[in-house]
């Protein structure tokens, strides 16, 4: 490579990174306007949809992140349970900082009985309860609340007159597949998470770590 | 309410226990002989990208499910890294457990130095790559990384050859928005966490606990 050459290639380097000095100053400038509109502080519900992965691993991510704020949280699991996953057995190591509730036995298909669902779900949602009532709890997570919603083995609009009655500070995350409309209807963040790929498809199966 | 009445409605109510019954029996037997086939175990590549909430959360819930299953986690963060997270206050406890490294100086935007940005890219990919190379390391989670590689801080084909290249049993969760194909075209699992609605654009700043 001569001279001219080289020289060529560094003028395109300058040149690029000036273009991407510029566009990114003007990022900035429209993120930071954005940020300083953006001011409230309050409580907020978020929901975690879809049938793709990372509704429950998200979270359990926002637990430790209030965790690492010093909130408390508190964890109620509907419908899973008859299995001890990863988070439950983490988690369990911080009984003066999370409280984790762990109800129903197992998928609803693994019970087959719809009147037992409804007891234990209606049991969580009084545990459930407790947590909306205390403010020192900065996050609550009901993990898979949408499935007991979905199933009906929970009133909606029973579970938005608690939710709405929580404490003005107080972070809500839920999660699970089916999300009802009058859920998403009074939530601040609502994510669904599609599937784009799946490991299960390709054979591979439910492993400690990824899947539990 | 009349005898027959209340008798109209018990039989409603069996009639709808044991439809519920029969379709979760069903549901089981589908979902066993899926279990039964998915019995491969190694590790995957999961890819949580999209412009919705719950990619980095998401990975964060995945490492205590892995550290409650005993696994030993290495995380890096990728662009993000000016402000202490909730999850890296929280990891920082566990030294013995996660090896946490946080590079780079805030959002790409942030800086508006493309140069600093490629090579604080660099110096991350080479820890990523140690990591790759501990079998004793179950888990690792690289965040934002895909970031890095829309910008071309990295270049795909060297991080798919390096992903390729790591121990059998090791599972990696990559996180941030637009997922190059290349990537995706490697992963075992892709979720696109989509916006349906998203606190921020209500004018609700981000906080501690929900947002970093």
């Amino acid at each position: 490579m001569n001279q001219q050459n080289t020289g060529d290639i560094d003028e395109q380097t300058a040149a690029l990174n000036e273009r991407h000095r510029v566009r990114m100053e003007r990022k900035k400038a429209i993120i930071d306007a954005k940020i300083a509109s953006a001011d409230k502080q309050i409580g907020i519900i978020i929901v975690n949809t879809g049938n793709g992965k990372g509704k429950s691993s998200s979270g359990f991510g926002m637990v430790i992140r209030a965790m690492g704020h010093g909130m408390k949280v508190g964890v109620v699991q509907f419908i899973k349970g008859a299995m001890q996953t990863g988070e439950e057995l983490f988690l369990r190591r911080f009984p003066e900082e999370v409280s984790f509730h762990s109800m129903g036995e197992g998928y609803t298909w693994e019970t087959q009985n719809r009147e037992r669902d409804i007891e234990k779900a209606l049991q969580a949602w009084e545990q459930a309860k407790r947590f909306l009532a205390d403010p020192e709890i900065g996050l609550v997570v009901f993990d898979e609340l949408n499935i007991a919603l979905k199933y009906r083995y929970l009133d909606v609009e029973t579970v938005i007159n608690d939710l709405l009655a929580r404490p003005a500070m107080q972070h809500v995350v839920i999660t699970g597949r089916g999300a009802p409309p009058e859920l998403i209807a009074i939530a601040d963040t609502v994510t669904e998470m599609e599937v784009v790929k799946h490991a299960f498809k390709a054979g591979i199966g439910a492993q400690a770590g990824t899947e539990w």
